[in-house]
């Protein structure tokens, strides 16, 4: 049996941070983790932004709330979905996508979570498991398991790499030339197109 | 993290097997997990029967195509997904339920396989893994989900004994009477509410 590992942010929806960055007009919160590897970095340079600025979950989710999936990502995850059991690896938080993943029908969603103070107030993070993205495809190996996973940045690298069929989907031109060995999609049909070659 | 397991048959969708045992008039098909507990005694005594029957996966799939999901499934799982992380974990075999999971929008399904001849006979099955209910919340538990689970038959039992929180849903009451520290639930507004109050 086969299951489909996907990224969230860059796959299915726009990325939620780069978001926040351009509606509050903080550029410094246009890093992703497609320029910051270590992601305990990025997650403390954000918050302290956060803090800095007094911008709580409130705000957040109001950004959210403005935000549709990327262009294409409903029709491909009806697609995928009747196709094949999918699971969604994300760094992102519980509390964050919601809305989001409305449009998307929930799919299934394993990620982490942030710490959030009684006044909306995001006081940290709460990784539910570190590299969780390769250890959750190793995971589904052991059950038997063929897994085919796609994502498009570096947090996505041991996930890709674990998993039996790795896909790179729109990844920064760096990340392309550092692993040629993964195929690229460049859009939702070319991914459609990689995945389908692979069911069985 | 929360993670909630459910089992499919009798708790979303009708006994399928039991389903084919009405429309074809073949008694000896109500035999299910919950009157027998080696599933691969029952599956051999399944398959035996089709053989000599002459009944191929096209006549399943016809007597699929006429059934619906259990009154209130459709309702009860669109307000699981919205709330937690869903991942059924069924017996059933991935060619089986197929029309029947569109009317619950695809939730991610962790089952088995058929073995089907070009002809359309069913020769066999493949377990993807033996007692994968007990060992895939096992997994997801080791990803650091705290897991919620709920089923309906002794099939279900191992996965019921290794989540956080076992539900019985609707048991045979001789499962009922030998395992009384499970709670009960006999509709889905008591299967929501029992899970509503272990959600965080």
């Amino acid at each position: 049996m086969q299951l489909v590992c996907l990224d969230l942010e860059g796959v299915l929806l726009p990325e939620i941070w780069i978001a926040v960055a351009r509606k509050t007009g903080l550029q410094e919160l246009e890093r992703t983790t497609r320029d910051e590897p270590d992601y305990d970095k990025l997650m403390h340079y954000r918050l302290d932004i956060l803090k800095r600025e007094g911008i709580g979950l409130r705000e957040i989710h109001e950004v959210i709330g403005t935000m549709e999936p990327l262009p294409g990502a409903v029709e491909f995850t009806e697609w995928l979905e009747s196709r094949v059991a999918l699971i969604i690896l994300s760094d992102t938080f519980v509390q964050f996508p919601k809305p989001l993943m409305a449009h998307l029908g929930y799919p299934t969603l394993f990620c982490h979570e942030l710490i959030v103070g009684t006044n909306g107030t995001i006081d940290g993070y709460k990784l539910r498991l570190e590299d969780q993205k390769r250890k959750s495809v190793k995971a589904f190996k052991d059950l038997n398991f063929e897994v085919i996973a796609a994502g498009d940045s570096y947090n996505d690298l041991t996930m890709l790499q674990e998993a039996d069929h790795g896909i790179l989907f729109r990844p920064p031109e760096k990340m392309k030339a550092e692993y040629p060995d993964f195929p690229v999609a460049t859009n939702h049909q070319e991914l459609r197109e990689n995945i389908e070659r692979r069911l069985s």
